[in-house]
């Protein structure tokens, strides 16, 4: 270890020892016979003095320093002095007395100034992201993510969940969205595609009789972007076997309780109030209501529950899935399928909280007979039924468990819990509204030699590069 | 719940009282007056009776029974009688004795048995993996991945470290192996590339002054495959600053101590001996000595360091990096970077376990200029380096601090701890070594719409599909 002490860890009761510190300078005031710089950690900040009483060296170099210079430093803890005291620090009432100082690394000028509170526009920030995770609200969200995956890992595990990773490289499966494609080089003219969301693997996984699964899983739909879209986003991916609705409801009402005490400090009150989709529609005009004035909470949590089960394709004349054509109908409204697609309700749930889907499940089909029915009425005939999902009905052959399952978005649950609009801003490396990243330069082109190793040909357009 | 109890927690302790189970169906004899059926789930196995005395329907149906149906079970918890115990079983002085069974999906006959220790190829486990993984023994390696995920998730966090994901879709930077490329829509004849490791991140994370980073992540390489290989495979990536190698390994050791101890219940030895390559070499003619035999252990682990920092390339007749070009030298080997490149050390070091390498780092360049004089003797000029690495170059200005770490491969430690010779036998859906998946099909052919939004082609080739 180069540091015997982190920068935010020293206070009053450390006067008297000798220290050794690194980190980054920020302000420094040359007041002539002596030189304070404030020297930052992840941890915190901390008052260097030098005086060329204390160390003529250390003094003489470091009036070379500059913001953002990296330093390691030794000295004595010392109190300030009476009416220098800084109340807003928790490291406000020492200083380090410099005896040492060595200059690890130098810094260009930083485009825009770390400690400020300044307006940067986005892509400057985006562009010089590892400055802008030095400023403390953008680490500040970064360090929410891992907290709220530790909540989420210890609240599963206690659980009896059984996290599993399924595969980044898989098969295209549509799933609604546009997926992203890799072209197999071993494979030629085949590819593979990333995954939307883990459903089909974690549907295999109850059939294999892992009962309790969970994953924090990336997920990949090349859709176009908004603010609350990125092409890869993470989700919390839950499913169940031997279940129903409600014990969705009630593992989903607790982990948000832990998750809100853990992070927020707030009680969060369960079970959560349950609307029906029609209901919702009435009322609020919208499947997604906003119900804090109502509730008189700053966090309003709702279920959506009872949604059709179909939609009606206007354009194509033919009813379709409202959620996937997995998700199971009520039981009582099997009798009307065929008859009345309409009036069939969904064993659909989605978790709205202030007026934002953070999540989103059903209860799923396990019989064949059934599944096969629904697939007629949306007009997928078996031998499509089966170039789709095939292995998954398959699968659903040899003894397929009832179950159901969630999936959260963990990043709008984030930019919900550090209150910011955009989901950019709790991504450590996002992507911009035209799915690129102007830190490193992706999507880029790429040499001649990959592409004849894949078999591929870029087309020839205007804006495109040549490549033949 | 559609059930009380999971099928392996009950015992005589539990005589007498009434459960709900769910789970598989085992064996099934029929004893004209009785039927006995083995009920499976993932926690265990129970014997279940069903008797024409105690409930004619249950029994009736009982006769319908057969391997892999799903059932749910309503009965009373009995002593076994004696002479009937099966001391193997955690369940084996006991019985349920059926009053209600409710069929919950029937299954056709699996290719292969469940609970039979048969041989199964490989191609055939693959293809019924939900089958496969029903399997004891399968099952086994699958919840050691999740154990081993969380005694490392627990044991970081403790440490200090912050969990931080980086990008998927990333920029194409040659680390050594092929790039898998994902041609981007918005951006017509761009690629990203997944990222063959969190590398430059990690690093730019540094950078932004998160001191202690870790991620269990997702990697990529395009290779032939072999045993040890995989398209995609998992590491726990680990960066530190202000640190030095001794900081790596003791973290290191302190880490592979508490898994060996949380996961086989064995206390192994730290500090691991540490050995020069050039001994390793002379004394083993390997860098991956299996130290077993020597220091008389089932596990041997060693540190492997003093790496050559470069190696000579006969073929191009130039100097490369052996590790990677952000390698730090040993600072008194500085001296003799330009005069005498072969007898420069590198700060790298590699963990070897029992003959395998399963984890690997070093100390990374922060400075500059040093950075430069590398680059220069590997005949990388400054416009290809930073067209290469530019975005890591130019946050190296901007106060990068020292920072070193390493990178362990889950898969293979994995598979040492489940004394599996292959890595696909702990991975939940692994490629063939014709990097395929025989369960979904992926890699697979496209929809001529797909590929005509990506603005690609697939080449014509004999073996191909012809696109257009």
């Amino acid at each position: 270890m180069l540091r015997t002490h982190t920068c935010g860890e020293l206070d009053i009761r450390d006067v008297g020892k000798e220290v050794t510190l690194c980190g980054w300078v920020g302000r420094r005031r040359d007041h002539g016979k002596l030189i304070f710089i404030d020297l930052r950690d992840r941890y915190g900040l901390i008052q260097i003095v030098f005086l060329p009483t204390e160390s003529p060296q250390a003094y003489q170099l470091a009036q070379d320093l500059r913001n953002e210079f990296v330093v390691r430093i030794t000295g004595k803890v010392e109190k300030r002095p009476e009416g220098t005291l800084n109340p807003k620090l928790s490291t406000g009432e020492i200083e380090v007395r410099a005896k040492e100082l060595e200059i690890l690394n130098s810094s260009l000028t930083p485009p825009f100034e770390i400690e400020e509170n300044i307006e940067v526009s986005e892509e400057m920030r985006l562009k010089y992201r590892y400055l802008d995770l030095r400023r403390k609200k953008v680490l500040d969200n970064f360090l929410l993510r891992h907290k709220l995956y530790k909540t989420i890992n210890t609240f599963l595990i206690q659980e009896g969940f059984i996290f599993c990773e399924t595969p980044i490289l898989t098969r295209s499966t549509p799933e609604g969205a546009r997926d992203y494609l890799v072209p197999s080089r071993l494979n030629p003219g085949k590819f593979f595609a990333l995954p939307q969301s883990p459903q089909l693997f974690k549907q295999l996984l109850m059939v294999s009789g892992i009962d309790k699964y969970y994953q924090i899983a990336k997920c990949f739909r090349d859709e176009d972007l908004r603010s609350d879209r990125q092409p890869e986003f993470t989700q919390l991916d839950i499913e169940m076997s031997f279940i129903e609705e409600q014990d969705i409801f009630s593992l989903s009402e607790k982990l948000m309780q832990v998750i809100f005490k853990e992070i927020k400090g707030i009680e969060i009150k369960i079970p959560f109030i349950r609307v029906r989709f029609q209901e919702a529609q009435d009322k609020y005009n919208t499947d997604k209501p906003d119900l804090r004035k109502e509730l008189n909470s700053d966090f309003a949590f709702a279920w959506i529950v009872e949604f059709p089960l179909f939609k009606y394709n206007e354009e194509e004349k033919r009813w379709e899935s409202e959620h996937h054509p997995f998700t199971a109908p009520f039981q009582e409204d099997i009798e009307l399928l065929e008859a009345y697609p309409q009036r069939v309700r969904a064993r659909s749930y989605d978790l709205v909280l202030n007026g934002i889907e953070i999540g989103s499940g059903s209860i799923r089909i396990h019989q064949q007979s059934l599944q096969e029915r629904i697939f007629k009425i949306i007009g997928l005939d078996k031998e499509d039924a089966y170039k789709r999902f095939g292995f998954l009905l398959d699968a659903f052959q040899f003894g397929a468990p009832p179950h159901g399952g969630i999936a959260f978005g963990l990043d709008r649950l984030l930019a919900i819990l550090a209150n910011e609009e955009s989901i950019r801003e709790i991504i450590a490396f996002p992507k911009t509204s035209i799915a690129s990243c102007p830190l490193t330069g992706a999507p880029s082109e790429i040499e001649d030699r990959q592409l004849e190793e894949l078999g591929i040909r870029v087309k020839k357009r205007k804006s495109a590069r040549k490549t033949s």
